[in-house]
């Protein structure tokens, strides 16, 4: 069992990775009663697990659909509305039971219920486990903006138990296995070598392997947010892969890749781009290709329109006129955050990763 | 021009009250852009004054219908996609122009649009400017539950003009005017006997007055937030007339009275209440009544019934199994806040304030 410690403006909490995670529950004491928000299957399959481990023998699940609809503001009203009438009052504790949907509602509805209710994230992928679930931001959509609500609000605790990643699509699985090698890019070569030479064939019950790579990519998330909860520069370089990324789960309305896979071509692409404008050896992209594909085959993007996806890359939404945000691998270990790059190597590394003449 | 402070958890900010202070905005400096939510016909109104008085020569105006359907999470999620629509960004500001529901909603808008961008207070009821825009409490309602979803969140500055509430209806000027007076109750002899004196009678275009009624009704809630901003024993002395005048309000579907005159009929009641569990000299209680009936006549509660009304008196919703906090005047500038009075004396108080036995 690990335990990594997040420092926000909102205090300190703990993050607790390892085999039995959900244990460390049994220590929260006083709450007056204690709701899981969830998804049907996922409750079904580790439900009993997660009542024996943390001793709550009168856990009340509330159910939402799985899928990102449910990260909305009428959601979060249904959810409240559930809390009212069973009873929940300051004094409940919500644990967010599910992954990075479940975990972004679960976490709203905990900051603004009664104007703020203790919450836990329990994350069940390894997407949530080593990214969303940590950094204390809560987020709904409206309509098509991604995470235009939200608050920052911390969590009392993340309890994160690998075992709970067995039951997860292969898809979903992988998925989540594209992000933890964005942070061993972004962490340096101890991590990023352990990431190549573990991740090729790793399966979702690999237990004792994931729980190494989820506590220490974990790790790198919880550097960064420490630093800076509110994302300012250096809360950026998380968006390594998440430019060209955006552009293709816009392009594809959500529908043709899960998150990390989108991310996962856009790490492709902006270490190409990186090799482009000179920043970064083509030895080292070529490890960086390498370790991304040896996870499996990613659905495809031949058929994309170029234009589309160029025009649909995110400028910065938080300033007006805002500019690309560029987040480049410089070498592992070192990201460099730019906005001047020519828009024709823009091109060219998306192309060159579509059409497969680069690093395939 | 007077100047109050509020100590907040998120930091310090001033209430400006007086003729003209919507002036004091233009020193907000620095944001992208700002938008107003607001009224359609309060803006119509008011809006030239406005925009005259800040120098925003291109404030754009979001308008929310009137009444108290607006505080909900759909309204919440519509102006955050005009907000998105009309660029809004993270150093955007927004204004609540209006009255109660327009500040709890513009609030909470402004504390998860982005994750929270910076808002102002413009109150433009007497309700508004002595209560609900102090405090930093934002909300929406959830179906039947008011004020279920919400945040503390500190606007940026507060500015009450008292011309703006000349053009209230006399009914939702006499509404807030009862909400002076519980702080005046609240307060002590001084800013209480000031109202007896200065409350028949009075006019919604009685700006003077109504300047320094705004200022020291103001003061009282300022006082009792910044020692107590989240609500714990102290901010529940601002419950005075709250729980019998909830009663009121729900048991009529919130159709037949302002929220100031529920809670003009409750401080009759808890006063009386006062009396009969004996912490009130009923001279008291006879100067108190005095200055309620001086404001004007009530909307008649003859009709009610009186076991619907006691059934609907409000338990501590952050408890379980909660218990009705009373607020029981023991003198100017003096209450108790007590569970423990009989069930009998709270009916007979009911009943003597609604057969007009009482101080009538």
């Amino acid at each position: 069992m690990r335990r990594l410690q997040v420092k926000s403006s909102a205090g300190e909490y703990s993050v607790i990775v390892g085999r039995g995670a959900w244990r460390a529950l049994q220590r929260l004491k006083g709450y007056s009663s204690v709701f899981v928000l969830t998804e049907p299957n996922l409750w079904t399959r580790w439900g009993r697990k997660f009542a024996r481990d943390t001793c709550w023998t009168r856990v009340r699940p509330i159910l939402a659909p799985p899928g990102e609809s449910s990260k909305s503001l009428t959601m979060a009203g249904r959810v409240a509305s559930e809390l009212l009438e069973r009873g929940a009052d300051r004094h409940s504790l919500l644990v967010a039971f599910g992954g990075g949907v479940v975990g972004d509602l679960g976490g709203f509805v905990a900051s603004t219920y009664m104007r703020g209710i203790d919450y836990v994230q329990a994350p069940t992928t390894v997407l949530a486990q080593v990214d969303s679930a940590l950094g204390g931001k809560t987020a709904v959509n409206i309509r098509a903006m991604k995470n235009l609500v939200g608050t920052f609000y911390a969590p009392r605790l993340v309890v994160s138990d690998p075992d709970v990643l067995a039951s997860l699509s292969p898809r979903a699985f992988k998925s989540g296995v594209y992000e933890a090698i964005k942070h061993g890019i972004l962490s340096g070569p101890k991590l990023f070598g352990w990431l190549e030479r573990k991740v090729a064939g790793l399966r979702p019950d690999d237990t004792g392997v994931l729980e190494t790579l989820v506590a220490r990519a974990a790790q790198v998330k919880v550097d960064v947010v420490s630093r800076d909860e509110r994302e300012a520069a250096l809360r950026r370089v998380l968006n390594l892969g998440h430019t060209y990324g955006h552009a293709l789960e816009e392009a594809t309305a959500y529908r043709r890749f899960l998150h990390g896979e989108a991310v996962a071509w856009g790490m492709l692409m902006a270490t190409r781009l990186a090799e482009l404008v000179g920043v970064l050896d083509p030895s080292v992209g070529k490890r960086i290709a390498r370790v991304v594909r040896s996870v499996g085959p990613l659905p495809p993007i031949r058929g994309l329109s170029e234009g589309k996806i160029l025009g649909l890359l995110p400028r910065d939404k938080k300033a007006v006129g805002g500019k690309i945000h560029w987040v480049l691998p410089e070498g592992i270990g070192k990201v460099r955050v730019t906005s001047d790059v020519p828009d024709a190597a823009v091109a060219t590394a998306f192309r060159e990763v579509q059409r497969g003449v680069w690093n395939d």
